[in-house]
């Protein structure tokens, strides 16, 4: 469709003034309000004239569009205005010379009125003004807009609208903020162009800068373009003031693995400007209470989002699951999180199922180029919290150390961490780091604990506090583990299985200290661990069981703990068997009543497994 | 008592101004503070003098109240007094011109300063001004007095009492706030004037408006009375800015009830002005565990309700209990809603015990008119939501539809409302977003998911989504009750009664799968459909218990459960029987170590019961 | 070291003005930014001058420290400098003849501006000023500083901190508050003098005053120097605005202890001046769910503390345990407030071990004085708390009676308080409010219940709502005792022991009712009760049990309790029993698969107890 006609019909954009207002010329203005002696017309949120009654044509209503001719401009700024009706025309914009700025250029603008084109990515109301945070291809910065305390100014304008903003830029210190004088949605061809503007730009800012790994790693090289794409990912939304919600595994590794990407994401928080607290609204980590996403965290976190989102204007977030997340069972989380339109990005070591791909938009894990669980999470966090921030690498650059102890890699990639480490920290106290997480953990009951781990970690900068700290829990967890063994370990029972492996049966319910560190989980793996080294080169498989579930840890089995499971599962009626695991460790729930029956079957086929 | 002297003593109200004293008059002051040359003296908030040392009569503390003589007033505005001591005197009140206008007309009034007369619903210091949120007979609107930042103004009003307040209207889109210059709690005799006007008034616009029903309804026609009254009730409480907290059953019933009258009762709130906020702190929803209101619950909702009361100058709440709240098991909680003063209100659907109503000021419940609970509290909810705002009807017309389905109605009302509903709810559709609401309100833990569950019954006006996550949401319910009874079916042991009647039982604590979806009450209840499609025609009940409960389900058998439970309890000593029902579902409570005499006790009275 | 040299630099103070520099003097100043003709360089936040570009000798950065010398002070103030470098030199303050003032002084400065020394004890940044808590030795105030909303004011001064602060004191109603217009942390010298006269001069502020204790007691004049130890520890705690986190034991005793401390710090904290929300933000009392300080508890509130710490810019806090932290099992807890420089004081009448006092700063136990749990904690919190502030006598001096019959104290001081208490408080009353307090804690499920408790123990003004609220919740709490009875009564076993002691055992979770009030621990005391008025005269024992615990109460037999726990976690291998209590009460938990091999070892003991 082209405009052929010559009449046209001006636009006047925000940040002009009377002076680009000529006489004679027509403009699309709105109804501002009434009066006795005619109706009053907006041109723009600055510029306002009166359309005398004798000069209207038509019933016009509060805010209704109309199409004006300029009479006259009088001396003292009022502005005639003349009704007209042209049957032709096409509409031009008119934009006052002042250039548009880049956001990350207002520290060069303090003191002065600007313009800015940018997307609104949160309205927050104060009790005092509106603020607006705006994000472009350069920055996050805040507008300020006052019309009554506690009263949303421009109320017109919503969450992910591209906006025209006028005002003058205040600062001191190392905080900015926009004075608004006038801000109003922009026209769909204009927004459509600042809209690629800023995406185009800020999909080149938030490419993560070339840099090589802090160690030696071919499962690292190969997951480079995985892990650069997860970087830009959390990135862009640092960028665009979405907030990120992190659920992570509540152990040694998925602790690090998360606190390695906080430390990065929260400073790019801090840099990128916006609110003094953006880096407690716009970045949540949490725990998660199983080792996979579940109904429940995507429950909590969907109604979080969706309160924030009504009640303070924020974006919906997107979600980062590390240490957890590659698995068949994450689906169902995933499938809320699709319908709500939250991009989900995956950072793992456990085996992964394909069906989850579909719902994510980036996944790391080393099972996908040839690699294993020994690569941890821990590991991969921390190489991705560089590529989102490279600053922070000196702080963080042990946390793979810990890690890797803690999910006792036995990959290459964990002596290479463990020298980049030393000598300030050596293997035992990574070891003595990874058992303190753990042991704190259990007793925050799924809080994040913020503070607390930096200080486990050694990020909190006060390493003589760090050292004391971790001594003592290291010595708690210690002395608690040995409390639970003394009750233990009398009643662990032992058979010899038809293919020559031990095994070793626990009643973790029955013989266990309940509800106190460590956890049946761990008190089976201890118990385990020191089975094996009390049967040395042998097969040993240990059994921790409770009336509806079981714990398996093997040394020397091949079982296949899947298949294992879906074998009981057909075989048992009315067993309601459940489960999984790898090939060395796994846990099944069952229904109680069956509890016999699904452990004799258990044990007849781990009986069967070759040695 | 009658005053026959002439000597008159003036109080100048807070609106007067210089203008309305006279020389020569008498005044009733405040001292307000001492110099070297005397005191000064407040004749009200805006106008003060001095006596002069050589005119004082007494000594006087600050606040002192004190008569005085107006000897001059000069051009500069000083007043100069002298303290004076009638004997006998008569006072009377100097009002200006200036009328005191209604809330709901501030809004002509901007930009003006106004006298008005109100009573004060919340005081709120904030770290700026002091916001006192006033109540007249037409609105509600906030008038903020600022003294210094973070510093309560006018001390000595409280919440409740009745006051002047002249101050400038300020106002832009569409909230209105009162700067206050002066704030006076009105004398006794005016107050009290005041407050009959107010109330009357406010009697007046919280009767609902006449409507018909959705849907024709004997039992709704004999209902009117009692619903309009709740109606009534619960719009004063808004009109007033009480605070409201709405406790419902944590079921799909439950929540339809609820959520209509949260649609209704925040739309009136954000209507009514006050707080930008307001819809937040003034309506809390919050799902009940039991399916009644616990000493659990009552003791919360106390906690905060002191809490708001002494930390921010909240009223305390009224109490809207739905779906629950019409049996003596509430009656415990309803005592301490009385010793507090918490107006209580019940809208059930549950046999009522005529001992709860001493403590409501509302009572709705179908029993009282010949009804039943086929008549669910989500259709008594929906159409006493039209009651407190007609203005919501189109978008929660389709809730007594789910309601209707998800409590298995048989009323007639039934059909009348999925026909209101149809097409764009077909049958399926209502039933699948009743699982659904089950399905996720399990997950969200007796939170209120305030934005979830609008999405879930499609009042946050995004189909598409609303469609989808339903679906969503009734495959993995459905998933799960699969699971569940591929686990628990071949656990049902059947045996024939005396009477005939089949009886199946089920260990759901044993046979279960345990604190996931579904849970043992529900699982008993598929359980229970399922057998009876497998016997068609024949009575059946299906007993699930678990170590210290059981749950009832029947068919074609008349138990009357309730005395069942009283006869046990008599028998069975020492077997702590406890519980309640209908004649078709109860549950019974029980110790432990009593479960095989229980169970046989109550087996036993199911093969007397007749067929 | 010292200066000989006549060479002088000047350091220009805070509160120093144009008037105080002087023509030909060198000064110590610092970069303040670059201008194309020269340097500009601050002598204090108030004072700046230039040097021009051909009077610069050196480079430098922006806040570099300079010595210049003052070549000339223009008439429109404006100050001409040259950076001088001289080899030798001493350095010497100016300051202004205007006094530092006392923040308790503030008050008779309202509208003049004001020189103040103080510690900064809290920073908050809020969205509008930066709010800087001083604390000096007469008072708490608050300094606003605003650079622009919401940015961090003086972002070089940190918590600790000693400042010099000059701005105008604004006052209205009964608050104060200094606008800032300069604030610098002072040189080490000077930061030396005035930390050591404020510490001084708190430290005599913080003495309690001399009074007699509201009864005549031999135990309490012994006790009198911890009292007065802890007492002042608190009060100085308030007075620098450290926050106190109160944990008590959560029953009758315990709370009454905690809210006399609560009333008398609360109303301390008000007075001091500091925010108008401040007794709520430094002050918390935590009912623990265990009778020590668990592992879990100092875990929250370490994560709490820390959190305010950084994002809240609060201090660490003290922290205060009431009837518990005296015994082993509050040391793992301690050891983390070591590590974190928490003080942690102690106010107990359980049996103490020495092993707790290295961790503490004060210790308040009966024990240590030759008393006994005969003076409960609530008796010593009730006089501690008017060491801390004698204005709440009246308000609490009934809360000891309560404690005593709650803890059924028989010490002779019982009789003197219910006397001090009567005849507002009858014994039957205390005893009515003690039995409400520990019902309606059980409801309140650890959380504090601040206006709740308030009402109970009749702290809240209105004696008719406490009286009927009492009332209620007496009620309830018997007729649930009652219920319970009924259902366990009829279970209890009973045998003769060797020793002639009537042991009555009691399955409390299988024969009671679970998860209501009362919980197993009162069921078993009631029972045992019962039991001791049906066997007068005759010695009892009263062993209630679950799968993993056992609880005893006794009269007549003289048991040690801690040492049959430790015999029998020797002679059963595998038990993992634990434990402790007194001579006539006490608990025992193992592991559930061991129970009757532990009860069996357990009532072998009792039965050889001398009686």
């Amino acid at each position: 469709m082209t405009d052929t006609t010559d009449t046209i019909v001006y636009r006047l954009s925000a940040n002009c003034d009377l002076e680009e207002v000529e006489e004679g010329k027509m403009y699309l203005g709105r109804v501002q309000g009434f009066a006795n002696f005619g109706v009053f017309v907006q041109l723009n949120d600055r510029v306002k004239g009166l359309v005398h009654k004798s000069n209207i044509k038509a019933d016009h209503s509060e805010r209704d569009p109309i199409i004006v001719e300029v009479l006259q401009i009088r001396k003292n700024g009022n502005i005639d205005l003349e009704e007209v009706m042209p049957q032709v025309y096409r509409t031009e914009s008119v934009t006052k010379a002042m250039p548009t700025i880049r956001l990350s250029d207002l520290g060069r603008k303090i003191g002065r009125t600007v313009m800015i084109e940018a997307e609104v990515a949160q309205i927050k109301q104060t009790s005092g003004p509106t603020i607006f945070t705006l994000v472009d291809e350069s920055a996050t910065e805040n507008a300020a807009a006052f019309i009554e305390a506690g009263v949303r100014a421009y109320p017109e304008v919503q969450l992910g609208d591209i906006v025209g903003v006028v005002g003058e830029v205040m600062q001191r210190n190392n905080q900015l903020q926009i004075e608004v004088s006038s801000l109003s949605v922009l026209e769909p061809e204009d927004a459509d162009r600042v809209r690629a503007r800023i995406d185009q730009a800020l999909d080149e800012r938030a490419e993560p800068e070339d840099m090589p790994f802090l160690v030696e790693s071919d499962v690292f090289e190969r997951l480079r373009p995985a892990m650069r794409n997860v970087a830009k990912q959390i990135r862009k939304a640092v960028f665009t003031a979405q907030p990120i919600v992190l659920r992570h595994h509540a152990d040694a590794d998925g602790i690090c693995a998360a606190v390695a990407v906080e430390t990065a994401v929260t400073a790019l928080i801090r840099e990128s400007g916006g609110d003094f607290d953006a880096e407690y609204f716009l970045f949540k980590r949490s725990p998660s209470k199983a080792p996979f996403y579940e109904i429940e965290d995507i429950t909590r976190d969907l109604d979080f989002a969706l309160k924030d989102n009504i009640r303070y204007g924020q974006k919906m977030p997107m979600i980062l699951l590390m240490d957890n997340g590659s698995t068949e069972e994450d689906v169902p989380a995933m499938k809320v999180t699709e319908i709500y339109g939250f991009p989900v990005v995956v950072v793992d070591h456990h085996h992964p199922d394909e069906i989850v791909d579909q719902y994510l938009i980036g996944h790391v894990n080393p099972y996908h180029v040839g690699g294993d669980f020994g690569i941890t999470a821990g590991m991969l966090g921390t190489e991705i919290a560089r590529m989102i921030n490279p600053a922070v690498e000196e702080q963080i650059k042990h946390l793979p150390a810990i890690a890797a102890v803690g999910d006792r890699s036995e990959a290459p990639e964990r002596a290479r961490y463990l020298e980049l480490a030393a000598p300030a920290y050596s293997e035992q106290h990574c070891k003595d780091i990874a058992l303190a997480l753990d042991y704190e953990q259990f007793w925050l009951r799924f809080n994040d604990g913020r503070e607390i781990v930096k200080d486990i970690v050694n990020l909190s900068g006060n390493a003589e506090r760090h050292m004391r700290f971790v001594n003592l829990l290291t010595a708690e967890a210690n002395s608690a583990i040995e409390e639970q063994m003394e009750a233990v370990m009398p009643h662990v029972v032992s058979r010899v299985l038809p293919n020559g492996a031990n095994l070793f049966m626990l009643d973790v319910e029955m013989y266990a200290h309940r509800f106190t560190f460590p956890p049946p989980g761990k008190t089976s793996g201890e118990v385990h661990d020191r089975l094996v080294r009390e049967h040395p080169g042998e097969p040993v498989v240990t059994l921790g069981f409770g009336p509806d579930f079981a714990v398996l840890r093997s040394k020397g089995v091949m079982m296949n703990i899947p298949r294992m499971v879906r074998e009981l599962r057909q075989e048992i009626v009315g067993g309601g068997v459940n489960g999984g695991g790898h090939l060395v460790v796994g846990s099944i729930k069952f229904v109680e009543g069956m509890r016999d029956a699904v452990l004799d079957g258990l044990i007849e086929k781990i009986g069967q497994a070759p040695i």
